[in-house]
């Protein structure tokens, strides 16, 4: 038996007390590994407070610093969603000690500085944590799949969404209601802006397209659209279609050796896998050249599942530590070159159009015009004599495959014209 | 750049040429882990065929012992259905090289004696491919959930059956006529016994159990039922109560410290992941004590999913054995003491029982007689009105949660009464 890993936590929230809850019960498989955990400091912003685990006397400490100098200290296990978290970790890197995260965040943001940092100090910088919980996404991205070119990855990374997409789809109420029933059972934060944006899922799909592609660039290079315009009525005339309506985030090897990332609202097949991924729960599609499509799903956020993310990685460190690594996890990580993110005025793709119109003779026609003008193609079209508001109808267009610039531009005309009462609502389509 | 892991392949089928190519290719991802690998000896039953991937002279050979014995050859990749397989892989393991196979049948059967074998030589002995094609289960089990108690595990494992049953659920045949499709498509082999029968998937469930709850122990020890029996009508009562048709290799924790595993076909909501895995596709539900349910899901089968699975392998073999590796695959596997399985007869669930008997007053209430004398409560009866086989009617009862022993001696009762035409089918339900 190898002397154990002293860990320095910062943080004692939700997922901190979960990690130490998991090192005691300690399962007989993380013994068989022979690792063994100390936790020796503990950084909280109030040492006074009352825990749901007891530490012993002079664990607890008030200063994340004072855990990062910790000569006792060789892991830096940091779950804090504070602002200075970038900086503690950096400090921790620095400082010569492994970092284990959950902070999507930093990861996302910081990646290209931190995993620089880590390799040149010959440490390592875990996160499975950071992205769909408990599932093992990063972990199967760098193993499993290793003998694999990720061609696409489509991913339900965003707990909040999903649960209010579920819900508007059973009925249970339009966006604004379910949202506000989301936030009394505490699947929404009082401010859900990063969930319902879309911005949650960017930073967590920056963090798996650098695994699975190499890229580097931070959420600000993918391209990102909220759940916040999604109607019951879309999601209605959606499953007349036979799709059901996601908050996807997918990236995809694009032409010339760059990689198409981006999150917004899509309609996929009502059958296929990833729309029945019900409530708050995540998925991930994997498409890799050998193994063709796999699915991993499971609950992307909580306690327990995503302290039993951290303690994977705290496992993991012990065997490489122990063995003495030779590759540092930042070498499986890091591109040979940097890989950038394609320009999404380039993809191909199927489209659903709603816009509101006047109800009187020649409005298809001139919204035909202008779609034939941009060469996009007409699938199909619904039109329901329905009087919605005031003398206006909603008018369905879904389009053959065309190109987004195209669509783009056909979207600010079809908007300008003056029969057209509300702008269009333009929701993204894909087969998986 | 470390030296070259010398590798001696046996087989060269469709896996083995996979596994060929996917070294070949080398993807981004294998090159960045420094691993490196050269085939160095080849045996086949039959050296002059032509074969779909080129070797260097003086590789291919007629004889697997002349590939053990090469001392160039540091690891042996067994991938064979022969019946030499289990020979072979112990010949290797004896002479101290490290092992990686598909063969679900020679690791279901052998395990105990191979895996207390390769942990005396100090080799790893490793099998991602026998289970499930590419998806990485067994790695998922022993890494991504290492801080997981398994509490049970749910597994579609056999492509075939589960092809059979897709097609029957979506009305295009009867089992035989589907089984004959299958077998002309290629997805069922010319003799189907090891699959319909669920021996193909026990085995595999045999495997995973071993990772999971470290049982020790062969297919004998496991239940198995297939799904020969399985009518379209079945599947058409199944879907009436909302329920799909699956064949489910199942493995749960018992009372005792026993592990209660199985394989027969299930009744599942048709909502779960799990009844909507189509065609000839693979999933695992896991459920664990920190995660929760997770699933996992791809191709089972196929050159390059299965080589991708054997590739993975090979990488995680080299960087273990370049660091020096201090605790064995097989310490990770082997429990600290055996774990036993417990007899299906305590274990409880609900149960869906179809007999046809004649159309005359008294049948019910014999039969209700007979299960309320086990303790069996009914949840629901339908009887239709409907005359399938001279003048007998099918009916169909639903139980409440009840014992398997108490069922199968009900079944017995049942089954002996005269104006029973056609004995009691049973499948088994399960919440998932």
């Amino acid at each position: 038996m190898s002397a154990s890993l002293g860990i320095g936590l910062i943080g004692l929230g939700t997922v901190g007390t979960g990690v130490v809850q998991l090192l005691r019960e300690a399962p007989a498989a993380v013994r068989r590994r022979k690792a063994s955990f100390e936790v020796r400091r503990v950084a909280v912003r109030d040492p006074a407070k009352a825990r749901d685990v007891q530490l012993a006397a002079g664990v607890l400490s008030g200063d994340a610093e004072q855990v990062i100098s910790d000569p006792a200290v060789q892991v830096v296990v940091e779950l804090t969603g504070a602002p200075g978290a970038f900086g503690w970790i950096r400090q921790a890197l620095q400082a010569g000690k492994h970092v284990v995260t959950a902070n999507k965040a930093v990861i996302a943001e910081h990646g290209d500085e931190l995993f620089d940092l880590a390799a040149e100090g010959d440490v390592d910088l875990l996160f499975e944590a950071s992205v769909a919980g408990g599932i093992p996404i990063i972990r199967s991205l760098r193993n499993g799949l290793v003998a694999n070119h990720v061609e696409s990855l489509y991913g339900i990374l965003n707990g909040t969404t999903n649960y209010i997409l579920t819900r508007m789809a059973r009925g249970e109420g339009d966006y604004a209601g379910i949202l506000a029933q989301a936030q009394a059972a505490g699947y929404a934060e009082p401010d859900p802006a990063a969930d319902v944006s879309g911005a949650d899922a960017a930073a967590k799909l920056a963090i798996l397209s650098r695994i699975a592609f190499h890229t580097r660039g931070t959420p600000a290079d993918i391209y990102c659209e909220g759940i916040e315009g999604i109607e019951a009525s879309d999601i209605e005339f959606a499953r007349e279609l036979g799709f059901a309506i996601k908050l996807l985030a997918i990236a995809r090897q694009a032409s010339g050796g760059r990689v198409e990332a981006r999150v917004h609202p899509v309609m996929i097949p009502a059958e296929s896998q990833l729309a029945n991924i019900q409530d708050e729960f995540n998925a991930i599609e994997v498409v890799g050249s050998a193994v063709g499509t796999q699915v991993f799903s499971g609950a992307g956020a909580g306690r327990m599942p995503t302290a039993s993310a951290v303690v994977s990685d705290l496992v993991e460190l012990a065997e490489r530590r122990r063995r003495g690594a030779s590759t540092s996890i930042e070498d499986m990580i890091l591109g040979e070159e940097a890989v950038g993110f394609a320009d999404i005025c380039g993809v191909e793709m199927r489209y659903f159009l709603r816009v509101l119109v006047e109800d009187r003779p020649g409005v298809l026609e001139q919204i035909a015009r202008i779609l034939a003008r941009e060469g996009i193609s007409i699938a199909s079209v619904l039109q329901k004599e329905r009087d919605l508001e005031g003398g206006a109808v909603p008018l369905v267009i879904v389009t053959h495959e065309a190109r987004e610039r195209a669509m783009q531009q056909a979207v600010g005309a079809i908007d300008a014209l003056p029969m057209v009462t509300r702008g269009v609502r333009l929701i993204r389509m894909q087969e998986l």
